[in-house]
């Protein structure tokens, strides 16, 4: 029987993340920076890269393959560029180490670019991108996983389901989207193979390399790239990007799911100073994207307000209870 | 009756470009870069942004809305960024204007944007791309063009037909793709009407913004996105990059193809220096791509041979002809 609230404020979110990710091994920085991504992506309603995606780092941490005490190595070779090694841990924390110095670089030169390699799963890209758009940056983010898609049709996975995440400052709150290259989520042909449920046409491949809309047998095959040729170009040009530094191409990343090997990912980060280029962009774009939505209902990147109140799954809260050895 | 052949050289096509695009009123850096240009998206096989658009930047200049003889102006405010004002002209000039800059800067920077504004449609925007991988950079190009294409579901033409163009250096010749965010190209809508034949669903909307098979009727309303929301996304996203120094939003861009106005657009380029971020950068990605196109035939941006010989429509020929006033 349900009885009260249970409804947990972001605070108390952040708080019971923080202990789950210590409890299962992860360091002071490396709790910190999924405790408050968790949230970030909890408050704006993204379960499926939220408290439920942080059970998934829970496991890499207690299995091995996501180094919880790593110090990220962050190195600027050129004034535009900065490199940042995760050593097998978060993308997150690599991300925050690199940050000061991103920003700096981006100002000083209107443009700079972070690559991260050796890192975890990115989780959610829009995090990134956001955290750019707030100190007044143009982001574009990209990040690759490990090979779970086809591309070009080719009749197996190829790649990984590469997000793409840009972000600009608005006055309003941040404008940002961020969205895989596959049709659909994995974590979609999962739950529907765990439901029985069958997938809609277009989603996946089976084991054979051909279309199926049968869950379990695309578990076994690949899904599929949005927007044909051309989604396949870009899930291409995503990894072939993120990997600038050193990261692992989709197909030989480890799993993010399971063993004891890091998947070793890349990461890009693009930040551009949009002051450098017109001191007048911010408010034509305001401008624009204003009008855009009222004239024509096309509403890019619209910001809904964050919730203040969060709602889990009993068994994600549960689990996440269970990590940090505390009552549910 | 045909007789001989009738095929052109790149050469003889090159000369006879230039000839024409000086008998339309262009200087001599105006005809030189389009037919450059011209002469390359015709080698690659790519008609439709070769000597058959030329005829429209030849109308252009006649009618004034394209200036033949503009001097880009290029300043490089910071040591990452390139600007350039195409000032009515093309935006060829403008990024010929600007390379040596650029290029410099991505050395210094290992990254560096290009942002040209004031300029004429850019044509292909991958000639663009493959310039600076060329030159061993990794580029992403994105423009910007006159509003002909709905997003996120309206009702009605909010963007371009923004393309998208990726190139990187590669041993046997630069890898590169080069994309329309619209499912289908203007000119193949424009073709369906003139024929009088149906377009396949999912092309374009009616004049009254609802789906449709009409070609004429499409005409008169607007071009879909490729990959619905997320392609729509894309396009914007292009769409604000390409206008960072100034050009003009694709909803204020006077048309190409008719007036004495000039559509003012942007273009972005960005350029990034792989050995910046890893020295084995491109033997990494030139055995990644070889074995996508030996196990699994995905073959990302590869190169065709380039056409020894061409042959354009006797319509075409006949008009190059008359402008650069000679025999066709």
């Amino acid at each position: 029987m349900r009885t009260g609230d249970e409804t947990m404020t972001p605070d108390e979110l952040e708080d019971l993340c923080r202990a789950a990710v210590r409890g299962a091994g992860g360091g002071p920085r490396t709790a910190d920076v999924l405790a408050r991504a968790t949230v970030a992506a909890e408050r704006r309603g993204r379960s499926s890269v939220g408290a439920g995606h942080l059970l998934d780092y829970l496991s890499a941490l207690r299995e091995g393959r996501l180094a919880g005490e790593a110090d990220p190595v962050v190195t600027r070779p050129l004034v535009g560029t900065v490199l940042a090694d995760a050593r097998e841990g978060t993308a997150h924390a690599a991300f925050e180490a690199a940050l000061p110095e991103l920003d700096a670089a981006a100002r000083s030169c209107g443009v700079a670019v972070l690559s991260i390699r050796g890192a975890f799963s990115a989780g959610e890209l829009g995090w990134y991108a956001r955290r750019l758009a707030d100190d007044g940056l143009v982001a574009l983010v990209a990040g690759n996983s490990p090979a779970l898609m086809s591309a070009f049709g080719a009749p197996a996975a190829v790649t990984g389901t590469n997000p793409l995440a840009f972000a600009l400052p608005h006055p309003d709150g941040v404008r940002a989207f961020d969205q895989a290259s596959s049709e659909t989520a994995w974590v979609s042909v999962r739950d529907a193979a765990a439901r029985g449920e069958e997938l809609p046409e277009g989603w996946a491949l089976g084991s054979d390399g051909r279309p199926t809309t049968d869950a379990r047998d695309a578990l076994d095959g690949a899904l599929v790239p949005f927007g044909g040729a051309k989604g396949s170009n870009i899930a291409l040009m995503i990894e072939l990007l993120a990997v600038l530094s050193g990261g692992a191409l989709s197909r030989e990343a480890a799993p993010f799911d399971r063993g004891s090997e890091s998947p070793r990912l890349g990461l890009f980060a693009l930040a551009l100073d949009p002051n450098a280029f017109d001191a007048g962009y911010s408010e034509r774009v305001e401008a624009h994207l204003a009008r855009l939505a009222q004239a024509h209902g096309a509403d890019f990147g619209r910001r809904r307000p964050p919730l203040e109140r969060i709602l889990l799954e009993p068994r994600i809260r549960r689990a996440l209870a269970d990590a940090a050895g505390v009552a549910a």
